[in-house]
């Protein structure tokens, strides 16, 4: 194929994005890297993403604006709301209700756009699997929505949505990240990071990435606080 | 039943969507309006939208920012793509990409929050045939997805898309409308409605409201330029 491809690269600067975009990089596609400021408690991971994306060879980055506090019910995004410690049970506080599907409606007007007939979306249904929106078979039902929503659907061509993470524990998501020669130093997965971007090693997502290194035996270049 | 039911209401102001508000209301849901303020050419259509909904009984109404103009592709959103006036062929130039699966992505987060079980959305496949997820089929992949998406769907609850307007002519809506006690002369569907909200008269949208007022045999009650 002599065309080059472009995808749609969802991005927040965290370990899983970063990875999805190394591997769509190294599949050859021309990567449109998309990211959210929707009222997370910080924008360490913002910053984290943009310098990333530019440095790793994204085409472009847009960042959304996109107040998802006005609607609440997160810890992500109510600062009523606590950000528990450790493991929880169950679907999550910090799960924020139809996020995946927003993101993924947008990168689909964005792929639209662009003429894009790829978006990549680090989706995960092993460490995930009490967010609903992280399932293969909620990602099935959105491919075949996105199959009939666009102009492109109609004029007979389809946005095919990749989520090459999905079935990947967190140790082979990193041991497949390495191989792509990504720099996990510059990643932040941190639900609470502070303003510099230092990560509070505590929340369910600092564990999961502590673990993660740790199966991969690998050694965990994350700065802690 | 003796509980009042819940309902998001994806409200912009204009003709179609009060309509769907007056239905939602009649058929006894304790309604909240949602609407979205993206990067439209004019904000007067967000303002009749807030007046109409509080002096029609909504329960809430909530503006979520979302600028669009990030990835551009409409006339709606691009200040660079014109309004087009009188008909055109196709898909039109302002078709917004993939905005109702936005619209109704972060409809169904907040229908999450709210345990709301119904979405209204004022679709119209006669009018809009052009408008690729304006469709039956479009609709009805979407709660396909949406019957995997959320929290509720896992413990057991869905969430259902209503569409009341989906087959109804423009005369039907209105005469709809009018049987509910709709005012139409508060609401704006101009796609280039200047800082007071008057009507081009002109454009797609202010053609097909003047044809059905018409077909309607009412009298247009809508200011024009």
């Amino acid at each position: 194929m002599s065309e080059t491809k472009s995808a749609v690269v969802l991005f927040s600067g965290g370990l899983d994005s970063t990875t999805l975009l190394a591997k769509a990089l190294a599949e050859g596609y021309r990567t449109y890297a998309l990211s959210f400021d929707y009222g997370q408690r910080h924008k360490s991971e913002l910053n984290a993403a943009l310098t990333l994306s530019k440095s790793m060879g994204a085409e472009d980055h847009k960042v959304i604006s996109l107040d998802l506090r006005a609607i609440g019910g997160s810890a992500l995004t109510d600062p009523l709301i606590e950000v528990p410690e450790g493991a929880s049970e169950g679907i999550p506080v910090t799960y924020v209700p139809a996020r995946n599907t927003v993101f993924l409606s947008i990168a689909m007007g964005y792929a639209e756009v662009l003429c894009a007939h790829s978006i990549f979306i680090g989706v995960n249904a092993v460490d995930y699997s009490g967010y609903p929106d992280c399932r293969p078979e909620y990602i099935q039902a959105f491919q075949q929505m996105a199959d009939l929503a666009t102009k492109e659907s109609v004029e007979g061509q389809s946005i095919r949505i990749e989520t090459p993470l999905i079935d990947l524990s967190k140790a082979e998501i990193i041991r497949l990240g390495m191989g792509l020669g990504v720099d996990y130093k510059k990643t932040v997965s941190c639900y609470q990071a502070n303003a510099q971007g230092i990560a509070c090693g505590k929340c369910d997502s600092c564990r999961l990435r502590r673990e993660g290194f740790d199966a991969a035996g690998v050694s965990d270049p994350t700065p802690y606080i």
